[in-house]
Order: structure tokens, then C-alpha cells, then sequence
């Protein structure tokens, strides 16, 4: 299962193609329109929110509800394209218009790829480089990652996300009863926290960044539940599952770090205190009382709930100018934008959400066998019996 | 470039094949074989350590000094196999030996691959499991590490490892002034600290953990130095270089987690606080006078230090017993074990940096023409120039 | 560099992404058009290539005219979809629908993929076989290496294709004077062969085998000029570039068999008469007077034109019936159509063009520096003036 | 499943590490070494294959007779390595040495990769480059191949070669009765034809070939039988396992085309007398009364033996000079060397046989699920069952 993604943040359309998905496995746009959906909310969205009203529209792979086995393609039209034909278009442009339409940037942000992508790919205009490397592309990233989580849906495996930090202020631990409910709870709340009793303080946080012209990062947490034991593999490093997760994590946009179950905080505790200790009964098979490893051993699922988590940075489009440098005239200039986003933590942790989900997904279809999705349930289901029985 | 690995901890030998490295790079055993060392240093190993004097043997891709261009293969010997011929043969026992030499395990240890890979692969005798997972491979990453590491030298980027933290205890900030010095600095140190006020107290944390029979981990750091802008990628998620850092950090046995510079601080801090403003002088092209983004942006170096941090939890072997479960009897034991490091995390410092030179390295052959060393050479010469003139 | 393709033979719209593509390199629309027409010409075609007026549309990756970097999507609308959309429709049907609209198709073509798809992903309306296995999907590869053979060329690396044989009618040596010559006068001729004097009888063979209700096959040949010597390599087997022509060319639908230079004439002739002997002057480095190779030694480019040649079977979809079984009642049928090309070798000779010029620019792109095409191009000249100094 | 290989032709030793095995699976060293024993046979081959008795050593991946699931290694010593050191030791020379040992070769042979590779990796000396280039190469090919054939044994799958064609001397139709009868009668047969009536021709003609200093090439055809259908698939051009098939063909040294079916014939014979048949009958289920497609339709197989076949160029080295120029002097000189086979052919069928056999089971082991062998198989036996049914 692979898929590639294409498109710039005022082109007209992204697109993504997926390959390797079952054939027989149910899926309709409105699966993939409701995560796009969710990934547009969250308090401290900016302006540009409210413009695009992301809709896929699927052009291959599936007929009448179901996957034909064929690669999938998915593209979400940019809603505002009529404005940027000019500034974007593909073909060229006739000397007159050279003067007039193009927005040429030479001017880079600091903690965006435009510099050092203009340095790489030789643009002396810099909307080169911000057009794809822009956060918009993860519009498709979590269209591809809702047939992902649909298909581990199918296979009773469920996915879920919610903030843990913003600015600084930490959500109390989430002891939800169940992951419909941590579903739920963090679906209703404006920051997608669990802990609704810090969710006004958060706000109180984005408020005040974007008074100050200021932007915030966060932390952000997966879970996956349902995925059986020994999904991954200890037999060669590039097979661990959860490295594939890390490095998911931090492939989104502004991500700089990740960690599994503890995570850092297994350089604090004696070993006593981070293993988990195995246990059995008849009903259910070998388990563990704790979940300290987030759901991994030896770069193997171990039956626990996968818990991932990752954190963002803050968004580096700020009002409050950073000092830069004109790549022409190299003159220093304070960096500072008309308007942005002063936080996207809550819009993250649903890309998050996807890109893992992407992960599980591909590994359990590259260990299972996947050319039909009935098959592969069927797989699936014995492989859970026989781990129970083991 | 790519590389395998194959081994077991008590099999004849680890091997591993590089293939893809540039023809005309000078490399010899020696500089594989003091990484090798580097690897089996640090305070709180146990025996084996002594057991293994590690060596490696080149046994093609290299004549005369010098690559060929052709694939690299490298073994090194476990000088412990007389003894384990019988236990880890590869040829089928008779029916006598059959009960008398397997050391079959059937009792998984907490925190280990032992369950996981029994229940995906079908073993019985988890022993076919452990002696795959062992940390023993990381000795070949090691030694692929020490190539790619030769490599970037050549290049003039230089590569080091610290250890920040131990079992809680956290050493200062690493105010080096050259990455040389900080190679020297942590080199003399039992636990591979630049902070030296520290080592004392983390000596005896280590002591301290084994004598409760206990273990604890740590924080490692890898710093590159010489990295011109622009290597990895923003045009598509799978091609950004610090997410193959995170990977291949959590990649590494029992690490958890991983962040790039500031990492997981900047769910802490404004934006403003976060990002690093962009310089310029005729004489250094652009530059940042901060660093807290570790050196990337987008996906793609920015030309400083790369900074990149991974945790490693306590070891799971411990002589402190964990509950577990017989998987032959069901019946409840004890798992503890004879002997064992009670820290790996000095060591762990050393497979991290040379995994982290691989992942540069491999990013800088696939960028930059490699056929040929000389020719690399000046391509990136030649770009760091242009880099400097942009 | 790597593409997907997506898209059903009867479906809204064909979708491929293009990644890896050099920033700064020169396209349009037209460049990828004018294939796509050379693709759909040719004597022997059915109605369906008149209903088909291919365009392309470049969604991403470029700007006024350039490469920007990041990945570019082509689609390629189908003009009939509207008739479709009942058939082929994404979303589910009602249950009223259900039974009206579906053309479900239970008896499959002996020749195609119908029945080995069926059995693998499960279908038991063979339609979501067909619509994919469909050569249809050829439309997007030849656009993808439309956009390969642009990179080539402006690298001063030529491609042609020809037909060499149909129905067994041979055409005699093709003793062009130049590839653009060669270019030209296959350009010009309903059959796209070299020897006109052999047109009017191959012409005469596809009508001859439309009246019988036959198809008929044939031999096509690429030639590609101005690649360097040593592209590809012999260091490992999945390197060498040869082989991954053989790969490229039996990937295209109805392709039997690929050789390279005079390929199974070599079997007959003694190795006197089939190796190239090397010469060198000082004006042109080393070349070699004969190319029976075919511009191949070792899986490396030998600098001569790279010659390959691949054989097409006749279409499977024929008036005249095969013997075949309905999957549902398990009776035999005879498998006849409505309508078919008789004979689709010269479209095919474009196809087999455009998939050696993609393996081509993939491999310089791989083994030069590829960032920028102005850096690529000057990487290219140097080298060719190193190896003609060599 | 991937392998990659290592190792020079008077280097030390070749290895091969074997990556993605089911656990579980049965193999012991004989099952390569009696496949090693193969490939060294063949009337015709020089003195070279008297001094290698190639005996594999297995150093990691098996226990006790069984795979573990983890990277397998395979290596071949050098027998003959004691008389090399000097010449191709991997440390650097002393001065002193540097001039006595070196057995500079700057007189590149027509037909091989020396010149290209000395061209693309900047080697003055092309021993560099013979060295990694030869024919020796494919012993290791044919040990990870001998793992492969094992697998495909144990999942009833039985693979042969034969060969057709050398020197322009035909072999008759292979009217085999059982791929076992078709085993055996070549593996008595000294040039490994089936129809041993052209055996002496053959011969002789090999024997001519040697008096006059030259070479001669061949065709060779590899037959794989009880393959289910579906294996490979249309969906996407790079996953068509015929296309595979080609490519791992033409990496064959010296291997210049590959066919399947038919193949080139293709080109002369109607539609109607092509495409195979479909039949059914409730005890075979589907299944096609002629093979002319050579098992394969719609980049799938169809259940129907794989055939393929590829041609073998006469060995470029040859006793009767040809026409070459030394790259230091630049002067002409005529290549010829001191002893060589005259004809490899046979040899290089039992390398063909293994190259397929390594893309079949990786095919196969992608497909199924493929972490446990008994569970592999029963999947393959419950498909086998499912096509019957279908």
C-alpha cells in the first residue's frame, strides 16, 4: 500500500493516489468528507478555514460503494482558484503579463521551508516553495488516511486523537471509559481535549497569542485499539512499526518530535516501573495490566492500544515580525503576515490521527494477506483466535 | 543507498551489505573497528561486553583502501560461537541431540520482542525470537554507521553523540565550543557526558539501579555539524529528512522516542520564542544566530547543527523479577535473569549517532551525483558555494 | 523519480502523479498533447479512438510554464463519461437502480485479465476487472513519460520509435540518417514504419484480418540517442538499466517479449560477430563502429543508441469467437464483441516510446544531481566531456 | 521479500543476505550446494569451475533446519582467495607493494562492463570494475534463488530449465510428460537439452567454436508449474509479475532478450491463434487446453505453466581478438585472453531457472501471508481450493 499527493496551496485542485488497498472493501466520500470536515475546526483557525469547505471527489478505484482493487484517486478542488489562476496558472506567461500578475516572494520566514527550498531547488521566487510546502497538502494526507482508518474500522481496529498541551497548559490524564467516548468527549470540545476543564484556559491561551500577534504549539495523542499483537517486525530495523510511526509524526508539517506509550519520560523511571508485566486467562489470551509501552514491544504491536504521541511547533506565520533577509536586495525586513492561524493544534491532532492511521493500515495489509477485503477480515479474525490460543 | 542486516546474537557472525556507497572513498577496517569500541564502552555494561573484542572483516566492495563502487560487505564474528554451535546450529538435530542441546525458552520476558514474535512468527522455543531481537545487531548498524560516518568526514560534516540524561538525572547544557571538543570531552567520559559534574552522580544512579537489580535509561543527543542547506525535502511527506531521523532513532532497541532541537519544548514556548531569525553576511551567506529548530525546516536541513535527541527506556532484563506467563504451561513466573547491563544508555549514545550518519549520509548520496567520490566532492563544494552566493 | 496512475477505462477521468521531477525544467500542456495524439493515430483503430480527443490537464508541479519540484498530476478527462455515469458511478446504487443499470459481466475474454482478476480480488462482475486491466490506462503513461521524453530531450537525448513487423510482414533494415529523419518519416506513415515500401502490405494484412473477424500483432522498436556511456549500473542486478527496459516494455499491455540491439539473433551468431569492437579518437572519445548491443554492455550505457525492441500479440478482443465459460452457470460461450481495432501496433510503438524514455530520465535523474534541471544539465555536459577525455 | 548480494570474483568470498522468509520453513545447506553443483556444470565451460567446489555457508536466519523469520546469510568462500590477497587485499598497499602486486588492467574487453564502468566510476584500473561485473556473481544469485526454488517446492511448486537453442542448433519440441520427467532427462543431458538427438550437435558445435577462439550464446526456457492463478496484478504496470519475469531474465549477465509464451512468434499469427481457451470442468475448475500465453494474462498468471525463455550472447571473451584501446596509452590494441568457456549456456539456464524462481516466490509471498510458513501454506492450498470453486 503506498499513495503520493500532489498540489500547491492555491493551485486548483490535491490530489492523491492510493495503491494496494483491498478490492470489496465499502467506502463513499462522505467516509473521507467527515475527516476532512473535522481536520477544518478547532479554535484559532484563521480566515482561510471558512473559505474552503473541502470536499473529495473520488475519480477511480471505486464503483458503486466499494474498492475495485484498483488505485484509488482523490482530489479536493481549492474553492478559491478563479482568484489564483493568474499568480498559478500552469502555462506560460506572455511578457505583458509577466509585470503584472505574478506575486514574486523574495522574501523568506523564518521557520518555514522557503529559504532553504529556494537554496535546493535554485527559486528566486520563494512562492515556489511555499505553495507545496504549505500545511494545505495535509488535506490529502488525511483523505488518504480516512480510507486507511475506514478500512481498520472494518476490521474493528478504532483510532482516535486528542490534545494534551497547548501553550504550555497541560490536559489532566485522559481515563476515558472507552474510545467511543474519548471520541466523543474531544469531538465536542473546541480543542479537542478530553479534559474539558482546561479547554477555556486553551482558548484563553490562542486568544491571547493572536492578541499579541503570537502563535502556539501543542501535544498531541493517538490511540489505536484492535490491532492484534506482532503486527511489525524485530527481524530488521526498517520493519519496527513504531519508528513508521514516528516518522509519520514527524513528517507533518511543523512536527518536531514523537514519542510511543512514556515516552520521554522512560529516562526517569527505573525499569521496574516502565515494563509491562505479562499476564494470561483463558478468555482473553496473554495481556497486560499496563500500557506504559504504548502498545509496543521490540518495534511490534503487542495487543495494548497504541499510544503515539507528537509535538507540534508553533505555527511560524506570526504577526509579531521576525527579522529576515531579502534574497535580492539582502536587506534585513521584519517578517510578519496579514493574517494566519495562531494555533493548529487541534487541526493537527486529526492529521495526526490520519497519518497513523495510514501506518497501521499498510502494515497490516503488507502482513496480511489483502488482495480481497473479505479475505483479509477473514485473516485477520483467525490470526486474533489463534494469538488468543497460543 | 541501502543496507541489510543478518544475524544472531549467538550465531557464527553478523553480517551486513552496504550497496550504493560512491567508488574512490577510502575506507579501512579500522575506521569501522573504533566505532565498534566506541559501541562497547560505558559504564554499567555487564560481561558480555568483555566477552566480545568486536572486529569487523571487510569481505568485498573495498580494495586497497578504496571503495569500488561495487556492494561493501561486512561481518563480524561472535568469538563466542564454539559454544553455541550446538544450541544455535543451522543444520537439523538427530533425534538424540534434539533433547539435550536446545535451551528452548518458553517464558517471555516483559518489555521484550519475546511474545510479540512468538505470536506473529509461530515459535514455540522463543529463543528464535531474542536472539534476533538482541541488541546484539545494532554491532552492524554500527558498522554501516562507521562508513556512512567516514563518508560525511570526507564531506567535512562532522558527527557526535552525548548523553543528557540518565535515570533522571540531567546533565547542563552542552556549551562546546567545537564539535571536536565535544567528541574528546564525551569520549573521556564513563557515560559519555560533556557535563562532567555530572558523571559522578550518574555513576552512581547506575550502581544504584544494579544493585536493586534494576535498570534505568536515558536521553542521547546527536549533533551534525556541516550539513549545507536544503538535503531532505518538503515536496512530499516521504522524503523529509527529519522524520527518517526520528525513525531511525526509535528504530534503535528500546529507544521510545525522539525530537529535533528544542522538540518536545516548544509546546511550551510563543512562536516567537521558537523560531530562529534569518542573518546574512557577504562572507557566511545566510545563517541563523539561534538554533532551536535543530536544524530544519520543512523537512530540509537550514545549514545549522543538526539536533537530534532520542530516549532510550531501561533495559527489560532485569534481575528484579517481573510477572510473566509460561506460554507451554500458562502457569505465572518470576521473570528475572543472571546477568545483565543494568545501563546501555552510553552505548545506546553511540548506535544513535551512527544511525543519524547513515540517514545524512544516504540523503546526501541520493541528492548529490555519487558515483564517484571525487565527483561528490565537488558537487557539494560547488553548492555550498552557490548556497553561499544565492 | 516514481509515478502512480490511476483511473477505469470507462470511469470520469485518468490521474497520474509525477514525483521526483527536477525545478525549473520547461512544460506544457502541448508538449504532453501532441503524444497523446501520436497515441491515438494509426491505421487499424477502432471507433473508440474517435470519441477519445485526449488533453491532458496539469494540475500541479508547474507554474508559467516550469517545473516548480514538487510533484505533478495529469489528468486526462473522459470525454463519454456522461454515458456512464450509472455504470461506473462511486457512490452506491439504490436497490431500484441496482438492477438496471449494471452491465454485470460474468463471461470472461480469454486473452485478457478477466478471468485471473475475477479470481483474485474476489469480482464476480468482471466489469471491475476489465475497466482497469483496460490498455486504456496506456493514456497516462504516456503522458507520465511525455513528460520524461521533455527532460530527455532538453538534455539533447532523442527517442524514436518504429515499427519493425506486423502479422509477419517485415520491414527491411531501417538505415535512417539521423533519428529525426527517422522521426519524420515514421510520423508520416499509417503504419509508423520506416520502409514505406512494406506499408500498403501491412495495411493490407490489418484489413485483411478486420474482414476475418482476426486481430494481428506485431514487433515495435525504440531507439534513444545521446545517452551517456555508463547509465545503469553492474554493481547489483536490480540496477542494470537493460533489464529495466525488459521490465518497462513487457509492463505494456499485450507485450510477449522485449531484446535489446540484435537480442535473440545473438543465440545464432559467434561472439565474434555479435560484440562491438571499441575504438577511440581524440574528437570523439571512445565509440564503437557496430551496435549490436543494442547501446548496452554490462546493464551500462555503451554511448551508442540504445536500441529495444518488444512484440505485441494480437488483441484478444476479437469478432471472430474464442471459446469461453460463463463464472455464474458455468456454460460455455463463444467470446465475440461488437467492435474492435483489428490491429493496435503502431499506437503501441508510441506507448513502448514513452515507457523506455520514463526508465531512462529515471535513471539519469538517480544517478545525477536532479534538484534543479539547469544543475542537471550542467552535470550531464560535464560528464560527457569527462568520458570523452577519459 | 528482498535480497541483496556482495562480493568480487577473486575476493575473499560472496554473500547474500535473504530478508522476509517465513519462519518456519525447511532448509538446510544441501538444498543450495546441490543447486551450485548445477550451475557448475555444462559442456563447454573452462577451468575455472574445476578450482570452485562452491559450498555454501549459512551464518544467520536458520536453526536447527528451520528458517527464523529473520535475514538469512549466505556465503561462498573463494577456494582459490589464498592466491589473491596481494591483488585484491581490502587494506591499503605499502609503496613498496603498490608497484609489485597490482595486476593493472587498462585494456577494456568489447562485450563487457569494463570500459562503461570505468567511464561511470572514474576507475583507472578496471580490474575495479571486472571484478564485481563477472558472470561469478550469479553463484550467490543462484544460492538466494536455491532458497527460493525450496520455498516454491514446499508449496507444491516445482520449476525447470531446459535449453533450446545454442549456436543456431535447435532443440526439437519439449514434449515432456511431468516437469519431473523434463528434470530429469536434462539434468543427464551434458548441454541440458531435453531433446537429446541435437545433443552431440550441440556439442560439436560448442567444440568448433573453442578450436576457432570462439564463442557461442543460446536460448534457454524455465517452466514453472502450479502456480495458482492470480498471482502478479493488472492494477498497477509495476506490479505485472510477466514484466518481472523479463527484467530478472535480461539481469542475467549476458542475457540480451526474454519472452513468454510464444513470445516473438506473436508477432506472425492471427488473435485467433494465439489466446488460449477457457475451459472448466467441475474437477479442475478453469483452465485452458493450450499454453500459448506461457501462463500468463493481463500481467497475471493464469494457473497455466510459466514459461519463459531468454537468449544468452556468445561469453564477449574470447580467444580470437577484437579490436579494443587501452585507456592509458590510448593506443589499439587486440583483446584476447589466455582461457575462457566457449559456451556458458547451460550454466546460465540453471541461473535463469533461479532468477524466476526468487520473483515467483517473492511474488507469491507478497500475495499470501507470508510471516509463518504453515500458515502460508494453508492459505495458498484454501486459494487453490477458493479458484476451483469460483
Amino acid at each position: 500500500m503506498r499513495y503520493l499527493t500532489a498540489g500547491e496551496s492555491h493551485g486548483p485542485q490535491l490530489t492523491t493516489i492510493i495503491e494496494g488497498l483491498p478490492a470489496g472493501m465499502s467506502i463513499i466520500a462522505d467516509d473521507i468528507n467527515k475527516e476532512l470536515a473535522r481536520r477544518q475546526k478547532g479554535y484559532g483557525r484563521g480566515r482561510r478555514m471558512q473559505i474552503e469547505k473541502d470536499k473529495v471527489h473520488i475519480t477511480s478505484g471505486v464503483r458503486h460503494g466499494y474498492t475495485l482493487g484498483s488505485p484509488v484517486a482523490l482530489t479536493v478542488k481549492n474553492n478559491d482558484w478563479k482568484r489564483w489562476t493568474d499568480i498559478m496558472g500552469q502555462e506560460p506567461l506572455s511578457a505583458d503579463e509577466e509585470g503584472e500578475v505574478r506575486r514574486q516572494v523574495t522574501r523568506p520566514r523564518p521557520g518555514h521551508a522557503d529559504l532553504n527550498g529556494a537554496l535546493k531547488y535554485g527559486h528566486r521566487d520563494m512562492r515556489n516553495v511555499l505553495e507545496r510546502s504549505s500545511a494545505r497538502e495535509t488535506t490529502v494526507r488525511v483523505a488518504a488516511g480516512a480510507v486507511a482508518k475506514k478500512l481498520l474500522s472494518l476490521l474493528d481496529i478504532e483510532i482516535a486523537c486528542h490534545v494534551v498541551e497547548i501553550g504550555g497548559i497541560q490536559a489532566g490524564p485522559a481515563n476515558y471509559e472507552s474510545i467511543t467516548q474519548l471520541q466523543e468527549i474531544t469531538e465536542a470540545s473546541s480543542v479537542r481535549v478530553f479534559d474539558r476543564s482546561v479547554e477555556k484556559e486553551m482558548e484563553q491561551c490562542i486568544d491571547k497569542a493572536k492578541e499579541e500577534g503570537d502563535s502556539i504549539g501543542g501535544i498531541v495523542e493517538v490511540i489505536v485499539e484492535g490491532v492484534p499483537a506482532g503486527v511489525g517486525s524485530y527481524v530488521h530495523y526498517d520493519r519496527k512499526l513504531d519508528a513508521k510511526l514516528a516518522s509519520a509524526i514527524v513528517s507533518i508539517n511543523a512536527f518536531k518530535g514523537a514519542e510511543i506509550g512514556i515516552g520521554f519520560e522512560a529516562a526517569k523511571k527505573p525499569g521496574s516501573a516502565v515494563h509491562d508485566e505479562i499476564t494470561w486467562t483463558k478468555e482473553k489470551g496473554y495481556f497486560r495490566k499496563t500500557n506504559r509501552l504504548g502498545g509496543f514491544e521490540g518495534g511490534m504491536t503487542t495487543g495494548m492500544p497504541i499510544i503515539v504521541r507528537g509535538v507540534m511547533k508553533p505555527i511560524p506565520t506570526l504577526y509579531k515580525p521576525l527579522q529576515s533577509v531579502d534574497i535580492d536586495t539582502k536587506e534585513p525586513f521584519k517578517a510578519s503576515v496579514e493574517r494566519s492561524d495562531s494555533c493548529a493544534v487541534p487541526a493537527a491532532s486529526v492529521v495526526a490521527e490520519h497519518v497513523v492511521a495510514w501506518e497501521v493500515a499498510k502494515a497490516i495489509v503488507e502482513q496480511f494477506p489483502s488482495d480481497r477485503f473479505d479475505t483479509l477480515k477473514k485473516a485477520i479474525d483467525e490470526y486474533r483466535q489463534s494469538a488468543k490460543e497460543f
